[in-house]
């Protein structure tokens, strides 16, 4: 199967879609794309396992890159693609292979550009993340994702969304003293002291700071509640988990502080964190990059894999086409119109003025 | 194996101990014991299944009727019996085979006696309650079972403890609306509404009435809570199982409404329930064997099968050897002494004046 990069951007997707790409089985479609972008020779391409890093080699003082995944969740009835009614459906057409598609076509027509551009596919965003091949690039080549500013290419609505907020995970344990439910008394009963963590969390006031000029909002939920020992004990355990979603003007350390603060005197095991990214929309590749776009700019509130080129000190936004709440549905879709539009509007930013 | 009824009391618990008799598995001993009964002329013997019932036909106005279970939790290391320090350890020692052998002393010993006896011995006790034997009789055969009064030999320290509290389970439901955790603010979290239901059983103020004389002490407890659908998140259902010990002047049915009162503005779906059993000890059968077994009687707390009795019109109490903490536990023991002293009143309480 040979992907053809002169069709339209949205007939690229339908291509791309019907190559299933369930994350872990991303080789099919990885060769093709590698096939595809190994036959443009104003390109060099790396492979590590079923991501590739293409780049190009202007002599430009500025480098961008624009990354998108090439897996998808199972597919779920939703293969071949169709169009219907300016849409179109399939798995993997929102998440994000129209994105991919938008990538492709930028690779195959900027035989020259006011920036350098690496165009990054990866596998495994699907998945848990010690699989993400982002991350496993990241960790050994970063020189290959290099850059000054970053766009990854996931479904916003077309809208630029900056940054990410962090996550992390906690468990909030109350500790208490078994007994016979027949004698209550003898015992404490753990499940009804966690009533004091579910206090906190119900008055918990959440921050809604302003970050590089982007409003975030960050949100401390239980997300798990579990305890109990046999129908007739006290409960001696109870333990809430909760996640905390946090604005990027934090580090996950902060934001584990805060947590053990928010919860003095109950037990904290924080379980996982992952830091959010700030939006870097006041760096001048970031600022070109949103005048040509256009619109209005708001902050990213779900954790992506902008924060892996944070970590990496490249600022990155979200940039795509498609609604991302169809994302992971079986009616997942994309409208035909905002992908040929990302495409557009990309192309004119990266051949304008640096 | 044939049972010696001749010797002491504590010699018998230890035969009986010796016969492995976990529920499900108690055919040896009870073939063994219908055998010992069958060889008694004034008693008439029934048989249904691992169930034995031995009746008296002494022609006297009152009958009281001698309950116990003959099967054991799973044997835990502790087989055969032994004596130590004036205890006798072993598997079901104390939980009931002590109590079991008291009703076989009185039963080869009571040739004529101012009251009619009823002895019952039956199977799986210890296990769900739709296998218990004594249910099973009282559905199939109440006729066999009809009396006065009714004493459960289950140990309670040699003490009287006058009918029992009910028991009733519940879930309490707090629902709300999935978001991502992301944008909480989106769902409503039903952990979080959960914490109105942890305040209502923290707020709660046990009963603690007398009945019959004797006073009972109420409990209304969480023993599970559980809710969540995935790490990111916001939950719409949160559930808490309650379990409500309530003292015999309520039935199931107004203990139940209790619980709606208690929980009102909450789905709550009573799950199961079991009334518990009056202590009757205004019932001339029983204070005059509270009179003759001495002591301070004191209310029963736990659940047991005396309110099978109830169910049946049958006022009843529990009065057996071995304290009743050490019941299903790996150390399990009966103090030999005690044994002896609950035969004694026993056999004085049967013999005395009417």
């Amino acid at each position: 199967m040979e992907l053809d990069l002169s069709q339209p951007a949205a007939g690229l997707t339908a291509q791309l879609v019907d190559v299933e790409s369930v994350s872990g089985s991303e080789r099919p479609l990885a060769d093709a794309i590698a096939r595809a972008l190994a036959a443009l020779p104003f390109l060099s391409v790396h492979r590590d396992g079923n991501a590739i890093v293409a780049r190009t080699s202007f002599g430009r003082a500025e480098r961008v890159a624009l990354a998108g995944h090439i897996d998808t969740v199972p597919v779920a009835g939703n293969l071949p693609s169709h169009v219907d009614g300016g849409l179109l459906y399939g798995c993997g057409s929102c998440d994000m292979k129209s994105g991919v598609a938008v990538q492709l076509k930028l690779a195959a027509q900027l035989t020259s550009a006011a920036r350098d551009v690496t165009y990054v596919f990866y596998d495994c965003e699907e998945v848990e993340a010690e699989r993400n091949g982002l991350l496993r690039l990241s960790r050994a080549r970063p020189d290959l994702l290099a850059a000054d500013f970053a766009v990854l290419l996931e479904p916003t609505g077309a809208v630029v969304e900056g940054g990410c907020q962090g996550t992390l995970r906690a468990d909030i344990i109350a500790r208490g003293e078994r007994a016979h439910s027949a004698r209550s008394w003898l015992g404490r009963n753990a499940i009804h002291d966690a009533g004091g963590i579910l206090d906190v969390l119900r008055g918990y006031r959440a921050r809604q700071p302003v970050v590089d000029g982007l409003r975030y909002h960050e949100g401390l939920n239980a997300v798990w509640i579990s305890g109990g020992v046999a129908g007739n004990v006290i409960p001696d355990e109870c333990r809430v988990s909760v996640n905390f979603r946090f604005a990027p003007d934090w580090r996950a350390e902060h934001a584990a502080e805060h947590v053990r603060e928010v919860f003095a005197g109950w037990e904290v095991e924080v379980t996982d964190s992952a830091a959010g990214a700030r939006p870097g929309l006041g760096e001048p590749a970031a600022a070109a990059f949103v005048a040509a776009i256009g619109g209005q700019p708001r902050a990213k509130l779900g954790w992506t894999d902008v924060a892996r080129f944070d970590a990496l000190g490249i600022p990155a936004v979200n940039y795509g086409p498609g609604d991302p709440q169809l994302a992971h549905t079986r009616n997942e879709n994309v409208p035909v119109d905002q992908v040929a539009e990302c495409e557009e509007r990309m192309l004119g930013w990266l051949r304008g003025a640096a």
